[in-house]
C-alpha cells in the first residue's frame, strides 16, 4: 500500500538527497556500494526482534520514483538541474537480501543488505529505516502480547492513540506478531487483514437508556453482539441488561456473542461478569477486556485467573510502549571493492565491514543455538567470536545450519511475491518454536549468542590498524 | 496533504462503521449529536499541551468519502447494502469548533465540538483522535525542547525513527512546536517547511580518507557546508581536517558553515572542538550536535555550558518519548436535543454533559489565571468549581476573559483558511508569554487551574441522580 505515490522520492532526509547530488557531480554515482541495516539493543529489554516492514520496503523501491513536479520542488530549494534531470528517470536497480519476513533476529547482525550504486543505495536510506525499524518493532510487541495471551483472541484497538499515518503499518505489523484481527478497517482493506468492533458509550448514550441501547445494538447485529457493560454501573446495570438481551437473543434464536469490560478492575469485574453470566445460563456469552493493556498487565489478569477471552489493545501496541522504536541503523560496509568502517567515539557504534551474511546453527536437539556473522561465501565456520570481547569465542563446529539472508529483489524487482500478513504470522509461530524459553523471557532474558567469523575479525581489525595508522 | 485520498472513509475504526449502520437501520441518522474533543492527562509530566493537528482534521473533513472500491469491500466483510448506498453519497456536513492551531489547552476542558447528526459525527471520531492526539503530542514536545534551547537552531532528525508514516504529521507539529527546520523532504513540500540535512558517515566512508571526503563535500557545497567530525576519531582527524577545509574555502572566498558531532560527550567534545576551531581562526564556524536528544540532555548540555549551536533531535522528538501518546477522547455530551453522560467506573473517566465553551480568564497582568467550561452562551461567570472535588472553586469574578472554540467550520465547510506551521508557531510564542513560568516546569509543574460552571455542575449532578435513581 504505497501511501506516498507520486512523491515517493520526496519520503526521505535532506541530507541523503545532498549526499547523493554530491555522488552525482562528483562522478562517483557508478561507483558499487554495500549497505547494512543492523540494529543494535533490543526493545523491551527482550532478547530478539521479530523482523517486519519487508512487505513496505519492496512496494517502496519498486515505486520509487522523482516526478515532474518533486524536481521542480527540488530545484526551488536549491537542489541542481544535472541532479534532477538525473532523478527524472531515476528508478532502483540494486539487489537486496533479507530473511523472510518474520524471522527472529538479534542485534548487531546485518539484517538487510543492499546493494547497487551510491546514489541508489543512499537515497533508499531513510525510507528502509523507518520501515523496517517501525514495524519490526510493533510486531516484536505483538508477538510478546500473543505470548502471554495464549490461544485468547487478541485485537488491535489502537487507531486513535497511533502516532497518525503509522497506525496503517503497526496494524499489519501486530498481526505478524500474532494478532487475531484490528480494529482498522483501512489497513484490513489494504493489507487482507481482518477487522472487528461493535459499539461505544456513545451508542448507549445516544438512547435514553441502557436496555434500549443493547436491544438496538442486538436488532441489527442479532449474531454479532458484544455490548459494552461500562458505561453506567458494570454490576448494577451493563450485566443485568446483558443478560435480558441475551435471553431475549435465545428466544429468537440467536446467542449474544459476548460483553465488553473498558474500566474498572478488570479482574474482579470479570469474575463477577463470569458468574452472573453463567448463573444466567449464558455460559457461552464471552468476556472481552480493554483499557491500556499490555504483556504485564494481560499477564497479571491470567495469574490471578480472570476469565476473560478476548484481549483489545491499544496505545500500548501500537506506539511500542516502553520504546517507541528500534533503533535500527543502515551502515556502508562495502564501496568500490573495498571494505569500509567507521570507528566512532562509541565502541558499539563501529561497523562490521565487508559484505556479509548470518550463519544459524542448531544444536542437536534442532533448537537456535547462535547466529554467526561471516563474509559471503565463508563456509565452514569453526568458531564465531564476540563482536567486542573477542576473547569470547564459541565452536559452532559440526553443527547444522541455515543461511539467513537470502536475494529477495534482484536489479530492482522483487524475485517472488512476499507472504501475506498472516502467512508471516504462522513463519514467526514456526521460527519461535525453535527459540529456548530462556531467550523469550520479558525482562533479564538470556542472551543469544551472536558471533562473527575470523575473517570478519581479522578484515576489521586490518581496517582499524590501517585508519590509526593515519593518524600518527 | 491527504495520503489516504480515495480511501479516507476507511481510516476509521470498525466500530465507528457498526455504529454509524446501526444508527442508520434504525432510523436515528438525522438525530442531532455533539461530541467534545479533550484529554484527561498532560503528557511529560508537564502542565499543558499545545494544540496541533487541526489542519489535519479540516482536510479530511471536507475530503472524507467512500469511494465505490470502500463500498464494495464494506460489503464483502458484512456490511448491508443500505448502508454502504447511504455512504456513496456522503460528506461531512457538521460543524466544528476549536481553539487556533498552537493554543495552549488543559485537560477536562472542551479542545474541539463537533456538531452534525449521529452519523457524521461517529463516523469522524477515529480520525480526529488520530490526527489530534499526535500532533499535539509532538507540538508540546518540541515546545519543551525550544524552551530550553532558547534561540539556538532546532532541527528535527526524526524520520528514520519515526512511527512509519506518522513522521509526516509530527515534523509539522514540530514546526508549531517551536523547531526551525527539519530532515524530512516530503514534509516540507507538503507543508511548506523548511528542510535541511548534508551528509552521514557513508559519504565519509565512501572516500579513500576523511580528508578527500570533506575536500569533495566542500567543492560542491562551498556556501552550505557542514562536516560529520566523527567517523573516525573526532579530535584527531575529524576536526583538523575540518580546519583544513575551513582555511581552503576562505581562501577562496567561501565559509564553513559548521561541524557536526554525534557521538561521544558532546559537552566536552564541543568545548574541544571550540577551542580548537577559535585557535585557528575559524570562530564563525558552527557546532551542531544529535544524538538522542531530548529536553533534558539539551538542558543538561547547556548548564555545563557546552557551546554548541545547532540541535538534530531525532527519536525522542518525533515518538514523543517518554509518553508516545496523548490520551485525547471524544464523548457524546448531548443528542436528540438532551445532554448525556457516561458515569464509568473509574471517576476521571466521566463526561462533562451539554453543549459548552471554555473561558479563558486572566489576572490583571494580563498573564492566564484559569479556565472555566461553562455551558454554550452562559455568561458572566463568577464561580468555577474544580471538576471532580467540587467543595474547591474559585472566584473569576470582574477578570477579563475571552472565549476559547470558535466556529471554524459550518456545514463541512472550512470558514477560514487556517494559518500555516511558522505562523501557528508565531502564536504558539504569543500564548505561551502569558502562561505564568510555574505551569512551564518539565516536573511537578504548578497545575492551572481549570474549572467547571455552576449550571454545568448542575447538569451533571442532576443526569447523574436520574441514572442512578433507574438504578435502584
Amino acid at each position: 500500500m504505497n501511501l506516498l505515490k507520486e512523491h515517493s522520492g520526496l519520503y526521505t532526509d535532506h541530507y541523503q538527497l545532498s549526499m547523493a547530488q554530491g555522488y552525482l557531480l562528483s562522478g562517483k554515482q557508478q561507483v558499487k556500494a554495500t549497505f547494512d541495516y543492523f540494529f543494535r539493543k533490543n526493545p523491551f529489554k527482550g532478547a530478539y526482534v521479530i523482523f517486519a516492514g519487508l512487505g513496505e520496503i519492496a512496494d517502496y523501491l519498486e515505486n520509487l520514483r522523482f516526478s515532474k513536479e518533486d524536481c521542480e520542488y527540488l530545484e526551488s530549494i536549491g537542489f541542481d538541474r544535472k541532479f534532477t534531470e538525473y532523478l527524472k528517470s531515476f528508478t532502483f536497480k540494486g539487489n537486496i537480501y533479507a530473511p523472510r519476513e518474520g524471522e527472529v533476529v538479534f542485534p548487531v547482525e546485518p539484517i538487510i543488505r543492499v546493494e547497487g550504486n551510491l546514489v541508489e543505495t543512499q537515497l533508499i536510506e531513510t525510507a528502509l529505516l523507518n520501515y523496517v525499524n517501525f514495524s519490526s518493532l510493533i510486531a516484536t510487541k505483538a508477538h510478546r502480547i500473543r505470548m502471554v495471551a495464549g490461544d485468547r483472541l487478541l485485537t488491535d484497538f489502537g487507531l486513535r492513540r497511533a502516532q497518525a499515518h503509522g497506525s496503517i503499518l503497526a496494524s499489519k505489523a501486530a498481526i505478524i506478531g500474532g494478532f487475531n484481527s484490528t480494529s482498522n478497517v483501512f489497513s484490513a482493506y489494504a493489507f487482507g487483514l481482518e477487522s472487528s468492533g461493535t459499539q461505544a458509550h456513545s451508542w448507549i448514550q445516544s438512547f435514553d437508556d441502557e436496555l434500549s441501547a443493547f436491544r438496538a445494538f442486538a436488532d441489527i447485529y442479532p449474531d454479532k453482539c458484544y455490548l459494552l457493560v461500562d458505561t453506567y454501573d458494570t454490576l448494577r446495570t451493563g450485566i443485568p441488561n446483558a443478560i435480558t438481551i441475551g435471553h431475549e437473543l435465545e428466544a429468537k434464536g440467536h446467542r449474544l456473542q459476548g460483553i465488553r469490560l473498558d474500566s474498572g478492575d478488570l479482574a474482579y469485574l470479570s469474575k463477577r461478569a463470569r458468574k452472573m453470566l453463567d448463573d444466567a445460563g449464558l455460559h457461552y456469552v464471552k468476556i472481552s477486556c480493554s483499557n491500556q493493556l499490555d504483556e504485564y498487565v494481560i499477564r497479571s489478569l491470567l495469574e490471578q485467573e480472570a476469565p476473560i477471552d478476548f484481549f483489545g489493545v491499544g496505545t500500548r501496541l501500537i506506539t511500542g510502549q516502553e520504546d517507541a522504536a528500534l533503533d535500527g541503523v543502515y551502515k556502508l560496509t562495502e564501496s568500490d571493492g573495498k571494505p569500509r568502517m567507521k570507528i566512532s567515539e562509541n565502541l558499539e557504534k563501529m561497523i562490521l565491514p565487508g559484505i556479509k551474511n548470518v550463519y544459524r546453527f542448531y544444536d542437536e536437539d534442532g533448537m537456535m543455538y547462535a547466529d554467526g556473522i561471516a563474509l559471503e561465501g565463508e563456509t565452514d565456520l569453526k568458531i564465531i567470536y564476540h563482536p567486542y570481547q573477542t576473547y569470547k569465542h564459541s565452536s559452532v563446529e559440526n553443527l547444522k545450519s541455515v543461511v539467513l539472508l537470502e536475494k529477495i529483489m534482484e536489479n530492482g524487482k522483487l524475485l517472488n511475491k512476499l507472504p501475506a500478513p498472516y502467512e508471516a504470522a504462522g513463519y514467526v509461530k514456526e521460527v519461535m518454536s525453535k527459540l529456548n524459553p530462556e531467550h523469550k523471557r520479558f525482562k533479564f532474558p538470556h542472551i543469544y549468542k551472536v558471533g562473527i567469523s575470523q575473517k570478519v575479525l581479522d578484515m576489521r581489525t586490518s581496517l582499524i590498524n590501517n585508519i590509526r595508522s593515519k593518524m600518527l
